[in-house]
């Protein structure tokens, strides 16, 4: 009998990996080692739950491990940690609530995702200073904010905050995605929001022109930002107190740092797995690592960039979803690559919507091997006589040789997060400015002027090219 | 000295010729001859014009007649007809305020739009019928709706509605763009509003799927419909009374009829200029006609279909501006290519989007000579646990013996109008159903799910290939 499939981690990428794999191969034996209880969570909702838009972490699961085992019939092992992988014996060594013990594979997926970063910030350990690295943290956050939790299940013990007073302020550590969801999410709770960003600006990789324009609002809606300002650390006794940053010390009684995610890349490379540049573990276009029998996929893992053609790592649910598929269909028998990435991302900050693709830093498109050039338009996202339309912003790049389209953000109130899935078509088709101006895109007075916002862009690109 | 080039018509093709070619020739001439005194206005606008949405016929026009003589420094003519072409001696026959005259050309661009189709039924001439074929026709029915329209200073003689009661009902022929916008406007009015279509479904460009889910909610909204079923006249003495259809007829106080528009190419053919099999002129991939320095663009000419390679009719907004925008390149010495059409359009239906791409149809796609496979999905706009989503549904086709994807169809509450893009692009590239459901598309909990339902949709229709 040959050894079965063994899946290392029971979020998007495992999980889908596993399913696709008994969809394909229903005879075929596979097992999912899964370290905590939570399994196909969407931590891209955690900030929605803190804020209240979504009641229970329950709800954020879209499929249970009941449901994987009984409808999937996925041998799924919560509470189990993988924490050694034999290459030559091809085992991986489990522990799981019953003590030790050794699983052998035929294929095995490393989908063990990525952590929050923790910077060496002196009081990062006192009371009331969060990640939200986890479906617990997300618990604890809301049990600080003293909202009722009611079916919360943590692993992880809450702290106490009994003797706590009701907190009346935040402060964000990091502009990131997480850091201004979660600002909004803060200030729907009614808190007093710092978000200190070490950088010029928040929304790193959505440039400069989308980020300035999202400040403005977040500042209109009351957040006080502290850009450009490196924290020097988390004041207080047991408890946070203030953040202390450049001059002064910013009283806050509750810390949330979201400076970043790392790749969970140390079970890969104890067992001699190969980690590229980034930092994330390296894969061919299958996702294969540098062992035949070891794939990786999801946030712990490189994938092929479709401007660059280079590995990059950008940890996104999508990325995960669609390589652990892609990977269940190889193992079923059917090789079938894991796709390319554009790091398509959107983002929802208070009443804006922001969004990127592609490469939007001159710099690094220059570094790519490109001579870029970039515009900057703003059009109006309804035709001009409709009521209610609002104005979208978009910054687009373009390489002056080949005339090719490299990336852009966009940023307004309305028909942004999927308006910039055109120009991630585009930029999978390969498209110039000028063909991406010419695309037969829809219009109707509700919901576009007759040459769409993204045609206007790529007609001014063109022009700059 | 060389003769100017003359644009015949002064909607969107015609100026976005003219303000190209001098934008990009400013010393050559040129002369645009409009027989209306409306330029560049949206006609696609007048739905909401009747509907109140937008309160003059002004508030329409995107450039003024004065602003394209004074900023754009355009001789434009308003209130002149071009009557007769003649070839041989490149001139032109214009009936103005002043008289006939000839006009010499060196290039000319016949851009004379399309008209609403006036069926050959009974009673289309009796007081209270319309067609929404002018700006003075909107005006013309928002008087006959008793609404005032301070501002409107229309060509045509307004029918005296002093006596006519209030209308309280209104039958709308032909449940195309116009008729679904128009049922909205109406019922926003207060009207009882009765919609008959000829065939079994409306928006026959959008198919049967999406047509379905539209006319749900039409009743929903309280619209009578009359589907399947061929009007036979329009009653009444010298006012419509009622609607006759079927076995009976329905009383009505007004009468639109919607049934299409048709290219007014008898300018043209006069001249012998050859029109294509869809009746509207044919044109190379410069807009060129048979004769060389005669061009056609807009709602008049053809163009060629990015999925059949086929010259094809499809008179909407946007191709117009685009095919004008190029002509006026071309003739300005840039020698450009008009641009290849998906026939991609959207509408709203009261609460609804809907959207469409390409080829639909699977017996035209058969024509056309593909092996056609269609599949029809739903899927949520919103990740699963972000409150207020709802649900998208695509049909989406694709070739069985390539695995290219032929064209889409959508309708939702949210997300559907600039979601057909993601598909339009996808046409314009030639992707495959495999490769549209690995595009990386934006993903983020209040815009989207995971997968995106393009990419399920895609997913889904790639399984059934």
């Amino acid at each position: 009998m040959t050894a079965p499939v063994v899946v290392v981690g029971g979020d998007a990428a495992g999980m889908s990996a596993a399913s696709k794999f008994k969809r394909d191969a229903p005879d075929r034996e596979l097992v999912v080692f899964e370290r905590g209880q939570w399994v196909s969570y969407g931590a891209c909702g955690l900030p929605y739950y803190v804020k209240g838009a979504v009641e229970t972490l329950e709800d954020l699961v879209s499929v249970t491990p009941e449901e994987f085992v009984e409808e999937r019939d996925i041998d799924l092992r919560t509470n189990h940690e993988v924490t050694a992988i034999d290459r030559d014996d091809r085992t991986v060594t489990v522990e799981g609530p019953d003590g030790e013990f050794e699983q052998s594979y035929s294929d095995l997926l490393v989908a063990t995702g990525a952590r929050a970063v923790e910077p060496p910030l002196d009081g990062m350990d006192k009371d009331g200073v969060f990640t939200l690295h986890s479906m617990g943290a997300g618990a604890d956050i809301r049990r600080a904010l003293g909202v009722e939790t009611p079916s919360v299940d943590s692993r992880e013990a809450a702290a106490d905050y009994a003797d706590a007073e009701s907190p009346e302020s935040v402060g964000i550590i990091g502009g990131g995605y997480v850091g201004i969801e979660m600002a909004e999410a803060f200030a729907e709770r009614g808190l007093d929001v710092h978000l200190f960003e070490m950088l010029p600006h928040t929304l790193q990789p959505f440039g400069a022109e989308a980020a300035a324009t999202v400040e403005d609002h977040l500042r209109e809606e009351g957040i006080d930002l502290h850009l450009d300002t490196a924290v020097e650390g988390i004041r207080g006794d047991e408890r946070v107190s203030a953040i202390a940053a450049g001059d002064a010390d910013v009283p806050v009684d509750l810390a949330l740092v979201g400076v970043g995610v790392a790749p969970n890349t140390d079970l890969a490379e104890d067992a001699g797995i190969e980690v590229g540049e980034t930092g994330a573990i390296a894969t061919d276009e299958y996702g294969r690592t540098n062992d035949d029998h070891v794939y990786a996929a999801g946030d712990c893992a490189e994938a092929t960039h479709v401007v660059t053609g280079e590995p990059d790592h950008v940890p996104l649910a999508l990325t995960a979803n669609r390589a652990g598929r892609a990977i269940g269909q190889t193992l079923a028998g059917d090789p079938t690559p894991v796709g390319e990435i554009a790091g398509t991302a959107a983002v929802k900050a208070f009443d804006l919507e922001v969004a990127r693709t592609g490469l939007i830093d001159e710099e690094r498109a220059t570094e790519a091997g490109f001579d870029p050039v970039s515009v900057t338009i703003t059009a109006p996202s309804r035709a001009h006589y409709y009521p209610g339309g609002s104005a979208i912003e978009i910054t687009i790049l373009g390489d002056r040789e080949s005339g090719r389209v490299l990336g852009a953000s966009m940023v307004g109130r309305e028909g942004v997060a999927k308006r910039i899935d055109t120009v991630a078509a585009a930029l999978h088709a390969e498209m110039t400015a000028h063909q991406l101006s010419y695309l037969d895109l829809a219009y109707a007075p509700p919901f576009s002027p007759v040459w769409d916002p993204v045609l206007t862009a790529a007609k001014v690109l063109e022009g700059k090219l």
